[in-house]
């Protein structure tokens, strides 16, 4: 999108239901990704993390058996060190999430979607059904595991951060972004007053299906939809969309899908939707402000 | 001293008034120097930290304005990391320090002072008379200004940690290390009960001066004393110790000064104390407990 629109006219709102303490240090996993991502920094083999990270703090705290499952690089803990010092001194996740960005040269202005915590708690299914953070499923389990119900922690008395509503209210086009509906998308939509400012927006808003011929293109966004009662396709996203989406674009792969995504009451558009290179997402991009025009 | 004596012999009591939190971790600044010494890991050019150790994240901290004055390095920043998360677990001081001396191999048992957070302030003199903590003098301005006061927050409510007054009512010797007599032993000092229990042992209580030929060592001894209205100079340890410390042990360096010593009302032995290698370093355990024999 960054090299379709001026990164200056952009605002991301970014998911902040992964955050979680771990070693005492403040994790933003969503919000530092697409910092990195943004900044050219980030590692695109493994798709998080930064490119050429050590991890020299991580093996020693195996060697002293710590806890290792979510692996902190060297780099990329300064940026932890970083956010946990300031959230300390009393600064705000919002104030924090920019002096990154702008230490990293991120044109795009980045907003966490609350300055309050709010965790994404995850229900297991089978013997006990016990709730974990998102992470401890995402990661520690990587997603191997049924789930029975996802809750936001917090959500209930979390704020939108500043300038979330109004980057909605006020946006030109909202873009949701091929993300987890129920994880990535869902603890954005908790926080109040989002929902209601997408829907004042509806005609406005072009959502991108993360669902490609059935499937989630990475993660568990596929099981997590049967495995709480949707459809693992676009008309399953749709339909979890409808109330404050106007166009969904889904992928040439499910075309034959458009008239049934458009039964459900949204604008379809169809068009190569798997960003596999920077080309390929620029073009995704200008498809999606067509789709809004 | 391991050299001299069966380690499982021995119990170190370590100071943690310079313990702080930085960037979240809860740092150990003392706890950690005599773990990773103990392990035959620590750096001895630079008399902290750990030897090969690299600054990756600190490099990265500084590059995105983090606080960097106080230097973590990366295979260090794990021994933080894990203490952090165990304490945040509910985990003692006492127990964490076991586990991670344990990990690194330590045959000698090592007990913080007090599990209670006791922090030592230092008042600096001239404009304002700041406050601040002991890093902060020791590290950040490197103990390059003069001190006005200093004083042991928290102390007053601390209680000694499991084993500590035990340690020292049945240890055949109690060695007060060649340290800090203000910063280093006097938090020890404050801590409830620890000062009466080296009192009772008095006879069998040998300290080494941390003062050569009216000099320390290293570090700001000498400063500190003469600031604070004490001699620089084995007879001002005497001073300070009389009340529990049965035997000084000084340097040949001050020979002359072993009668003006025994005046203060302390036995004297004289030998040399520079710890310039293991070898040394071992005779001087071997007349320590010579001296109190």
């Amino acid at each position: 999108m960054v090299r379709v629109v001026d990164p200056a006219d952009i605002t991301a709102i970014v998911n902040t239901g992964d955050d979680m303490i771990l070693h005492g240090l403040a994790i933003s996993p969503d919000i530092d990704t697409v910092t990195y991502t943004l900044a050219g920094m980030n590692n695109t083999e493994t798709g998080w993390g930064l490119a050429g990270e050590s991890f020299t703090a991580m093996t020693e705290l195996e060697a002293i058996g710590g806890e290792f499952w979510f692996r902190l690089g060297d780099r990329d803990l300064a940026t932890h060190l970083y956010r946990t010092q300031r959230l300390a001194e009393g600064a705000t996740l919002s104030a924090v999430t920019a002096e990154v960005a702008a230490r990293r040269g991120v044109g795009v202005k980045l907003l966490p979607m609350s300055d309050q915590p709010v965790r994404t708690m995850v229900t297991l299914a089978g013997e006990g059904e016990p709730e974990v953070g998102f992470q401890h499923y995402f990661v520690r389990l990587r997603h191997s595991v049924a789930v029975r119900s996802v809750r936001f922690e917090g959500a209930d008395s979390a704020a939108a951060a500043p300038g979330v509503l109004e980057a909605i209210d006020r946006a030109h086009t909202v873009v949701v972004c091929p993300s987890n509906p129920i994880v990535s998308i869902g603890p954005i939509l908790a926080i109040d007053g989002v929902r209601d400012a997408l829907v004042r927006r509806r005609d406005d808003v072009v959502a991108v299906s993360p669902i490609v011929a059935g499937r989630a293109l990475k993660g568990p966004a596929d099981r997590l939809l049967v495995e709480l009662g949707h459809d693992s396709s676009v008309v399953g996203v749709a339909r979890l969309y409808a109330d404050w989406v106007g166009t969904l674009v889904i992928d040439e792969a499910d075309a034959g899908l458009a008239d049934a995504v458009r039964a459900v009451g949204l604008r379809c558009a169809v068009t190569p939707t798997v960003m596999t290179d920077a080309g390929r997402a620029a073009a995704l991009a200008r498809s999606v402000f067509a789709a809004r025009d």
